[in-house]
């Protein structure tokens, strides 16, 4: 096969973590046909936009896209992707590697994240003394992203999954949520389900964070989670992100732009890499993801070739080259 | 002096470290003039309402109010007298303890929470697709609990407020909120100031929070991220609150009614003894609030007579006696 792929390095070390990742993709047993396209704030700067409508239908025509990072302009580029696309769910694995400053061994469970409306809906107003914003919750949107965590859950061999709203505060917003997750929920008996305010959440998952194994949010709840979740396995450079819609995937690490250590080869390429696992996972190539992973663990676990931030004292393309030449060994 | 304080136990363990509380403070050097009311779910059992008039007037002429904890109605008690009475402070510590299962030791920092408005404005409707929440950030409350902040860090000699957000995404909203910060932050210039996306606060709570001194955002952010400390000092046990406004004050621990411990002696006091030390404070009578917070100090440090939860095998009302005698005696 031979993926049609769009490819967005965007602004600051998206540039450089994209470049590490398609180097070690090269050595992948997948074939990729690239369509390169610049979004973000340097894009803006040179066009006044930072988002092109030709960007935009060029990842629709794709089946997946890379995306590396955003500066400033980051919510104008990438949730008008996730929206313009449909791209309903924003997946996000907490997972602890080797060699990694995790808080704790063995974490393993994913958020799933509604990704189109809740706060992102872009209703806000001035008023008089300030400003509103308007948090949307449909059931249609509601159902599809618990129908969404059900079924992975089903496929991943998960055996729980657990709603997080503060429906105690938000009776009508995250009760339409609440209830559509256990309506959802009839159609797979064999899953163990429960359900978590999102504050005593944020304390469990650092107290408890073995309670959790699919855990399926709103827009909102679920970015400040992931990240909490960043931080419970050694912070934003390990952490990937999935957003998948009915016909396209945009994969990008949750990490942003980083201006401070833009251009200084600093940046670790693991979130990106991962990413690019996550593509192969959307695209059905499990056994060239669990390669790609693998490689990439085995890099971490011996902790050598790995950037500063993981304890190492190597450049973002040189830990990509020792990634590819264990992926070209396996 | 005397003070007048209205006293609201509430339900399941709220009624239990409310006790245990009221028994520490009578070895108190301050005199106080207690009066009970009833609220919650049993109290909505009864009555069919979870909070009566009474009781909000009641807390009204009273100087100070020591709440113990809501169950299912919480959010129609709690978040009822907080707006009723115009608590617009919610001032939640981060402190590691010794003797307590914290993440880091050293952390102290406070997170200031408005607390009238944003999501807990009660602005939802049903739709016919679902529901919509309003956020309403208004300037004068954003610039209220901003000086409040400042105010705050001045007195407690402090030297960093860091302002949370999301104007990234809820540029309108948000943008009112940081912008507020900014301007009161001109009258405050020897204070160090910055500004952080709530996401990403998220995650630097747990990669490094020694960065935070005091935290100022909105409701529900300052809700999420208040438990996320309580998760990085040792869980909720620990952690008081201080709901404050011009004329009065209510303090509360941050734990709910723990139906699943109830009545059992289990629960851990320290939350509630702490509270009362926040309205010590919140009465000027400094000097007795680090008398009583040092003997808790002194009890938890030594680790013998403490609950279950912090690896000790005594009762509630045990672990108050010991503060209460370490009190006597310092
Ligand atoms: C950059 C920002 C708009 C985005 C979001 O809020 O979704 C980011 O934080 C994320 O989690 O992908
Ligand atoms: C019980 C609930 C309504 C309340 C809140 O959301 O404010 C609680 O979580 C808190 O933080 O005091």
């Amino acid at each position: 096969d031979m993926y049609k792929i769009a490819v967005i390095p965007g602004d600051g070390i998206g540039k450089e973590v994209m470049e590490a990742t398609l180097h070690v993709l090269e050595s992948s047993n997948v074939d990729f046909e690239y369509s390169f396209a610049d979004a973000g704030d340097e894009y803006a700067e040179k066009t006044g936009i930072p988002l092109s409508e030709e960007t935009v239908n060029l990842v629709k025509q794709s089946q997946a896209c890379l995306f590396g990072a955003a500066g400033e302009t980051a919510a104008d580029v990438i949730v008008k992707l996730r929206k313009e696309l449909d791209l309903y769910v924003n997946l996000r694995p907490v997972k602890s590697y080797p060699g990694t400053k995790y808080l704790f061994e063995g974490l393993d469970f994913v958020i799933v994240r509604e990704n189109t409306e809740g706060l992102y809906s872009g209703l806000e107003e001035y008023t008089q003394d300030g400003a509103t914003a308007t948090r949307v919750i449909t059931k249609a949107a509601s159902e599809r992203i618990c129908k969404f965590a059900f079924e992975y859950a089903e496929k991943t061999a998960r055996s729980k999954v657990t709603a997080v709203h503060k429906a105690n505060v938000l009776k009508k917003t995250d009760g339409v949520f609440k209830d559509s997750f256990y309506k959802v929920a009839e159609n797979f008996s064999h899953i163990e389900t429960d359900d978590r305010y999102v504050d005593a959440t944020a304390m469990f998952f650092i107290t408890q964070p073995q309670m959790f194994d699919v855990v399926v949010t709103t827009n909102l709840y679920g970015d400040i989670l992931s990240d909490e979740g960043a931080g419970l396995v050694g912070g934003l450079g390990l952490i990937p992100s999935a957003n998948i819609g009915e016909t396209n995937g945009l994969f990008e690490p949750v990490h942003g732009s980083a201006p401070d250590i833009a251009g200084k080869g600093l940046a670790n390429p693991s979130a990106m890499i991962l990413s690019a696992v996550l593509m192969l996972e959307y695209l059905d190539e499990y056994d060239e993801a669990r390669r790609l992973e693998n490689a990439l663990l085995k890099v971490l676990d011996e902790g050598k070739v790995v950037t500063k931030d993981l304890g190492g004292e190597s450049s973002t393309m040189e830990m990509a080259e020792e990634v590819r030449s264990k992926l070209e060994a396996l």
